[in-house]
């Protein structure tokens, strides 16, 4: 059997998630019956994140194991045509028997962008929060600067979460006002945009939009920075800030060892 | 009665264009409902560029005459719940009596952006057109040079085009890799962008478009670069490539006289 890699960028606006459900379009069926009328047999695909209704991919990785003899680059260009618009093959290649598109990841990098300024965005309205109010953007990169390291982070695990370790490393994680070094669109809106962007193997269910919806009271002067350190020490749900929509947030990229990039 | 300059921003890809049409829904339609209401007045909108279906604007200006004594901050709040989302109000101010958005432009700045990489893009995917084959950018560029100036550009004026004049000044033009320091989305597609951006006074109808058009068979070597100083000396709109699709087409910039700005 082959095991193909393929590194995706979705707009997750029209989907019910990244993962199969029993109703609705999400990215994961919409792979799989492409894959599955290109390799014609039926295919199964792993992906390494699970992002959440509307919320959009830079980067997600994916495999598919296949008995399928099409050449790569048919399959790249058969799945590109076959594929609704909002969902782009970046790239496919054959990997090693072992390698996982979830199980051989290292890392995940998240980011969430919101707009702030008194306009909103016609263009990417999809892709940001629009916070039309003042954002302290110190204060909130100062709450950043507590979730590095390992810490429990219940208070910003969603209901649904079925995780049973809530013990999580923080391998980055910043907030700060324009776009940064990162590759990432919209860098032109530059000041008007705040990025939080957090690295980790791992997440917990809604836990980048809990922490943002945090960092927005931080960011309103709700809350004290401070608060960021207790709900780490202190883990209670209720305690933390609301979710933040879905539409600002990106899975943008995923790390794995060596031997796979 | 007071004089109110819009400067907007709108995704164009579900609107039959800019201007009022006898069917379907226009931005201009969408504005002057929005302000109607508000107003509690029958509203006019002049736009200063009409934007064809489908192409989008960054800084699209308009105004409107009206007696209503509502504040401006008033006015920018509302007419942003009111809208659509996919046209956002940038800023909204008094002007005086004479400014007239589409009258008063000294200049307007339009740019096409193309994707030219083998995968195409599902972020933006409505505000690009891709083109996963070679392009020889060189080549644009070279081709580019030649409209610098004042030019007969009935070569690259679409049929429904009912201006008299085809004699235009084109101010600044050029074609390269990237998006350069053009205040543009999509900045971090970087090399596999390519950029067309054209300032004049006035456009023909599909001109941009058609210039695009041509340009592109100059990139893949379907012609030579100097076919475009061809086209300007024997205009002849069959000669010329055809129209490129209209979502990659920005209305970016509209120049007023200093007293205006």
């Amino acid at each position: 059997m082959r095991n193909i890699r393929i590194d995706i960028e979705y707009d997750g606006t029209n989907y019910f998630g990244f993962q199969r459900q029993k109703k609705g379009t999400t990215v994961q069926s919409a792979l799989e019956e492409t894959f599955t009328e290109l390799c014609q047999e039926p295919i199964t695909i792993f992906g390494a994140g699970r992002t959440d209704s509307g919320v959009h991919a830079l980067g997600q990785v994916c495999h598919f194991k296949t008995s399928s003899g099409l050449a790569i680059e048919r399959l790249f260009k058969g799945s590109n045509k076959l594929l609704p618009k909002d969902i782009a093959i970046l790239s496919l290649r054959e990997m090693p028997e072992r390698f996982h598109a979830r199980h051989s990841a290292k890392k995940r990098a998240y980011a969430y962008f919101v707009l702030n300024r008194p306009s909103p965005s016609a263009l990417f309205r999809n892709f940001l929060t629009w916070a039309p109010y003042a954002l302290d953007d110190q204060g909130m990169t100062e709450a950043c600067e507590f979730l590095q390291g390992h810490h429990d982070f219940s208070s910003f695990a969603g209901a649904k979460s079925s995780q049973p370790r809530t013990s999580i490393t923080v391998n980055k994680v910043k907030c700060f006002r324009g776009t940064g070094s990162l590759n990432v669109p919209f860098s032109t809106l530059g000041e008007d945009c705040i990025t939080f962007y957090i690295e980790a193997q791992s997440f917990l269910y809604n836990m980048v939009r809990i922490l943002m919806g945090t960092l927005l009271e931080i960011g309103q002067k709700k809350r004290p920075s401070s608060d960021m350190k207790k709900l780490l020490g202190h883990p209670d749900r209720k305690k933390a800030g609301p979710t933040a929509p879905s539409k600002g947030l990106f899975l943008v990229s995923v790390e794995y060892p060596q031997e796979f990039q």
